[in-house]
């Protein structure tokens, strides 16, 4: 029912399919973000039309709004919400941790008041398992907890040897077998402590592997030395899956060491905000800049957005308020993200990696990457192309 | 460039083509408002798929905001929009008076102050005649006053008065040959300052009317008694328009009159409140009620979100406050008036208006019509089947 097949390599870049109950994935991939079983203004048809693969919902949301017992009444995530592909739910220990109040950290797991009605909730392994056994994803999560960035070391020990535990925990509490369940490794930035985790992780033998704690406020030149590291040390053969990075050059530099699936809420959250992804960064819709200006979002790209509209239209809806404006913006966005990701598969394919991030590099930078980038580059495998 | 063709009678309800250079509408028909040049929440392809044949936008937003020249330059709203099909566009009269702040009425016209930036702005006949030239509609409207309900007869007079001398100004302002102004009539439900209003108009010989001035808080029993004597004296070979109406009750009630062409931000506006237009009524998804309800808002309609979706999940949508469930309402409730629509014009055309009125009324009143229906039915030369 789960399969990962990696179909082709390039440097630590790799390229494959991640076969799932609701159909296949092809691999790498950035997974929009649905957190109330919604991608935000987009549509299950729109979804399929950008290019979308899998979806993924937020467990801490669900649970308290509308109840996980409601969705499963209802024929799980696929049926609710008319989504019939894939869909992903992570375990809610993220959320727990930046949404919850008065929150309570135990070795039972994380008791917090819920920030709609204050109802005391108790968050554990197998409670977070259950919950995302009633919501039906395709890919469940195990329970972990996310230290914020910064961290003492001796918190992160003690947090990332009780998320083995909880890991142990959540596998047990599995019953269906029509979910793969993956495990989160911890450490922060701390390369031995990530070391130990992803090690004793991945002794779980599980479908996949999940890189947490990372794009938590930390450096890039903190994070993508742990990734590198991440990839290293996962196995080859399951899919690994960098969790809340959704930026444009970091997906580029990640799937140069090898990261296979990617989620964040920065498409469609910058789209509501006003800004429109396009190769040389992001145009703001909310500066009267683009008022007059004919042209679409971006001249090659293929969503209806900019097969429809102006950017001066776009701007006018923006400063308006108008609701179509940052549907379109999403949209966009969104798509932006999938045929990036299209691009590197091909990029892989034809090994051609390197030339593929360096051109992205090229524009996105003006010229003048960040060393990190570079260096995630090169500790992937991806020399500049005549060096 | 424009032509009306009455193409079947039955009573006084009639059913027609309009022809506009944008293409052909079909008459009676209910026309979405995108106030600032956008439907709210729906694009282009939407409208089209739900049966949009023409589509309002309001002078006094777009005046101020992107501003006229601006959307000129940008080749009028069905490029800058990109909505292809026809255009009306009002005259700014009644949002002057609904929105703009300290307005001062004078026999040049209006000036009041911009309800964004506090400019102060006069509206003439001859600029809001100038504004709708740059904007581009297909049909135009003259520049009439539209005074509160209630008001003092005295006013009533000397403000239709004033308005027909704005339509003799608005008549000599147009310079392009490809819009159709409409004249508008005013009286409020004064029948004697109504019929004057309405003689005085029709001598313009314009190619179409709208009855103006109504469905601004008077009550029916007192508006629909206005709308039949105004459709006894307009003249039967041009298209009748009663502005702001949009209740599917007062459609039916004013389509069996002989009303043509309706528009109103009713469908949706209370879909961005929460409410699903239904044959009974409205749903209210903003309650528990349907929370656990897998049927789609109405069981034959075709729309998108009635093929997708359950009230179950639209309600957490709009309990959420996500974007998408205010959308789907939204399009649900332009799609529910424009199939009323499609259904009283075929009955127009099989001689079975007064069978589908009296059905709708049954449903929508569950069998207890009020009078204010009754009346306007049977002044429509539509008697109760069976009586």
């Amino acid at each position: 029912m789960f399969a990962f097949r990696v179909t082709a390599t390039d440097g630590k870049a790799r390229t494959g399919t991640l076969h799932t109950p609701h159909g296949p994935v092809q691999t790498p991939l950035f997974m929009p973000v649905g957190t109330q079983a919604t991608v935000k203004g987009l549509t299950p048809a729109e979804l399929h039309q950008v290019g979308s693969q899998i979806v993924l919902a937020n467990t801490y949301h669900l649970l308290l709004r509308p109840g996980p017992e409601l969705v499963a009444r209802l024929g799980g995530l696929h049926h609710f919400a008319g989504y019939q592909g894939p869909w992903l739910t992570d375990s809610g220990g993220y959320q727990v941790m930046s949404l919850g109040h008065m929150r309570t950290i135990t070795e039972e797991g994380v008791t917090f008041r819920s920030h709609l009605n204050g109802d005391l909730i108790t968050l554990t392994p197998e409670t977070s398992i259950q919950v995302q056994e009633h919501l039906g994803a395709d890919i469940i999560m195990a329970f972990d907890e996310c230290p914020p960035y910064p961290s003492e070391r001796r918190y992160l020990e003690a947090s990332l040897e009780r998320t083995l535990r909880w890991l142990e925990r959540s596998v047990r509490a599995q019953t269906r077998k029509d979910q793969a369940l993956f495990g989160i490794t911890q450490g922060g930035t701390d390369l031995e402590l990530r070391r130990r985790s992803t090690r004793e992780t991945v002794r779980f033998d599980l479908p996949g592997y999940a890189i947490g704690g990372l794009a938590v406020g930390e450096p890039k030149e903190k994070m993508f030395p742990t990734v590198a590291l991440s990839t290293d040390l996962l196995p080859e053969d399951r899919p690994r899956y960098l969790m809340g990075v959704g930026h444009p050059e970091d997906l580029v530099a990640a799937v140069g060491l090898g990261v296979d699936l990617f989620d964040c809420v920065y498409p469609t959250r910058t789209g509501r905000f006003g800004y429109a992804l396009v190769p040389e960064g992001r145009l703001n819709l909310n500066s009267a800049r683009y008022k007059e200006d004919p042209r679409p979002l971006m001249e090659d790209c293929d969503c209806y957005a900019c097969r429809t509209f102006s950017r001066a239209y776009l701007t006018h809806l923006v400063r308006a308020g108008e609701m179509l404006g940052l549907r379109m913006l999403s949209l966009h966005n969104v798509r932006y993200l999938h045929r990036l990701m299209e691009a590197a598969r091909a990029a892989i394919r034809e090994g051609r990696y390197a030339a593929f991030a360096w051109a992205f590099a090229e524009r996105r930078f003006a010229g003048h990457p960040p060393a990190w980038f570079l260096e995630a580059l090169r500790a992937g495998g991806h020399e500049p192309p005549g060096d």
